[in-house]
């Protein structure tokens, strides 16, 4: 299907079985956070999937032919309209639902303990911290203007079952906060993996997994790194982002 | 002085300043971590310093020169007597003073908000976790029969001034339960480090210094990584152990 693009769309390589995406320039255009979540979970096929702030819907794109069943819930008109438009351009539509709500009222939508993975990269940085984009969609994204660390967590934590994962990209500095959020809501957090842009520099993402009312004991994994001294990608990213196939 | 050493002891280089170390092979020697924590927090040569668990004194011997003043305390009665020949060997008691006692009452040992610093290589493994080694200083030092991670932090919160840092080594898989623990005794965690075997492996001890009283916010630093893959030290290893002076 050819998409129409409107004004300040773009159309995308997914880099996955030749899908596309829509992205809006004057909105937040997914980066390569939501690319290495959407690979991190370990996935089996049947799972029943939510992504809690969907933006155009890159993650349940990449992931759809991994698991069963995603739910895309977006709060922003816009990134809903491309989201949808994103999932109907590569004939998903039987198989991720995107929803225009808000999940920090999850508990009117869903029935508690109904999905076996929740993804989210959620908006990194406190409102009023760092220099905030002026363009309102990447603000929202950016920063938690709309819903906090604690919103998204404790959204997972309605959702989740028990012993089911929540998979979340963040940034390093703010670990503390998600540890402690994610103790008080019942997850342990059982896997982490820093992302570092270059070998012997500060990690900049963090992935986590974490499991609804797991002992505690975490493993973290080798660090990963983006690109090689030269700028070029590292083998594992060109692995992630398909670029070898 | 030439130290007289009983059995089962042997003299170790200390690899800084021409020290030397005695250690008794059927007690607990140092490894590492203790090397690497000496070196991890930022000094300025007038701290006043307490080691909780010093074991042989191998920290507090390390930094010796770097702070104004160093407790070092330590439970076990062949260890304490170690430690103290220890300092006398490298004609460090003016600046040492190792104290036989037990941190878990502490609050009847110093006044409270009395160190700049506390340092701590604490046991790392809950009892009946791993394969517990039957020479029970060894199994003292590594797991936690004398005192667990929560007495550890709780010991460190009361003696260190406000503003003050608090530095530990640990290991990964219980960085959820340290950040649990720091966060309720009112410790944020300001920078973290992991350290690797081999560039590409799962790291396998973390460096931690927190501050009490600040605001939340870590800076996750680069990765340390302790083996070349031909097996030699990195050079950044080498620098801390003092091999290329």
């Amino acid at each position: 299907m050819i998409p129409r693009l409107q004004k300040n769309e773009r159309l995308d390589d997914l880099m996955r079985c030749g899908r596309k995406i829509i992205q809006n320039t004057d909105e937040f255009c997914f980066s390569i956070d939501a690319v290495l979540l959407a690979h991190y979970p370990k996935l089996h096929k049947k799972e029943n999937v939510i992504d809690l702030g969907t933006g155009t819907g890159v993650m349940p794109l990449i992931m759809a032919d991994d698991v069963s069943h995603i739910e895309a819930v977006e709060l922003s008109p816009v990134m809903y309209d491309l989201a949808k438009r994103n999932v109907e351009m590569n004939d998903l539509a039987g198989k991720i639902n995107v929803v225009e709500g808000d999940y920090r009222h999850i508990r009117d939508m869903y029935r508690s303990e109904s999905f076996d993975l929740v993804i989210a990269n959620p908006p990194y940085r406190p409102v009023g911290n760092g220099d905030v984009n002026r363009l309102s969609g990447v603000a929202k994204a950016r920063h938690e203007f709309t819903a906090t660390l604690s919103d998204v967590i404790e959204a997972a934590a309605w959702c989740t079952r028990y012993h089911g994962h929540f998979a979340m990209v963040h940034i390093p500095e703010r670990l503390g906060e998600i540890f402690y959020a994610m103790h008080e809501v019942g997850f342990a957090v059982k896997r982490l993996r820093m992302v570092a842009p270059r070998a012997g520099k500060d990690p900049n993402i963090v992935l986590l997994d974490a499991v609804k009312g797991a002992a505690e004991g975490l493993k973290v994994e080798p660090e990963l790194v983006v690109h090689e001294p030269d700028g070029s990608y590292t083998d594992e990213i060109k692995k992630i982002y398909g670029l070898n196939c």
